[in-house]
């Protein structure tokens, strides 16, 4: 793939959308699909839809548009998501409760492997059909899972702890959903998803009285 | 405020992060804050922050850095959450139940002031004290509301729908976590939250095996 290094993080983004309505449009058997019409699905303009799959090679032939088989498999695999994810979370409140109940994370190939918190009533019990660990095992819990990506759902004043260890666990991408800046090595890449965050920009853009 | 209306979107969401610190902050009795403090709580830096708060007028002073309280209250101000914002939630599943529960919403003056489904074994029931209401009665129960944020949690193939009723609402702004585009009119403002996306790019940056 060439100029695999450098690829903008919006591109990634767009892919993952991309990946999303390929995935919609298998399902309903849609063989074949212009630039144009995946705008519609996407609200990704065509040029930009175009300029995003140039970092990756050859897609497609002009005029006839894209194979949705072929080109959702190559997306899939450049997102390595053409194999199983195997994902550790930590929090089980009730945000951890709608993340592994989520049906579009197992259709992308992530998989809730391993669940865990501190709280003494919940260790031992389920989620969603995945027991309840405590986190001070994640460590050793990880040896034989293997997991590569790991979510925060904590409180913010338990997050940093629970990052730190996630990274001795091996974790070496972190979806973060506390409301805090997590501190990790170079290694690491973190998201933060931040429910406030979002809501406070909308709410900029609300008219004044 | 000068440029107030070309705001980019960057900014608005790194003055959402630059709130939570402060809020944090101010939660601790810290009086004043250098940049470079903050860049500490933030991970944005100083010359950023700066540039941002460009766009809004003066703060602070050279050297003596920003006082905790007054920054706060003026970038409140700015994000309009100096005062109460009724939120409207559709979905009573999981996520809807981590949103209603989730702390640090209502820290920031966001209240989720009603519940819409259409599960009829939900509807009368209570989330986490919102009493559930049908989908079908948002717009006469936003009468009185007068929510102008909504928030949809529900899934893919009924969120579009979900959509129309809450602009027919009156609602301007919308928070949508189901992974689909939503065609809305061009006064409406929408933010997606997709965690098979953020989950996605951090697949891409895994090392191959």
């Amino acid at each position: 793939m060439p100029n695999c290094g450098k690829i903008p993080t919006p591109t990634l983004e767009r892919l993952a959308t991309y990946l999303s309505a390929l995935t919609n449009l298998a399902n309903t058997n849609v063989e074949t699909v212009s630039s144009a019409q995946l705008e519609e699905h996407t609200g990704v303009n065509a040029a930009q839809f175009r300029k995003d799959l140039s970092y990756f090679g050859e897609f497609g032939r002009p005029g006839v548009g894209y194979n949705v088989r072929s080109l959702h498999a190559r997306i899939k695999a450049i997102l390595k998501l053409d194999r199983p994810q195997p994902v550790l979370l930590v929090g089980a409140g009730n945000l951890g409760r709608a993340l592994v109940g989520y049906p579009a994370l197992k259709a992308e190939n992530f998989q809730i492997v391993a669940v865990f918190d501190n709280n003494p009533t919940k260790i031992g019990s389920e989620l969603m059909h995945v027991t309840i660990d405590h986190i001070d095992s994640v460590a050793e819990r990880n040896r034989s899972l293997g997991a590569r990506i790991g979510i925060i759902a904590v409180p913010a004043y338990a997050a940093q702890q629970v990052a730190e260890q996630l990274v001795e666990a091996g974790v070496l991408t972190i979806l973060n959903f506390a409301p805090v800046v997590l501190k990790v090595p170079p290694h690491v890449t973190v998201r933060n998803v931040d429910f406030v965050q979002e809501l406070a920009v909308l709410s900029f853009y609300l008219p004044d009285e």
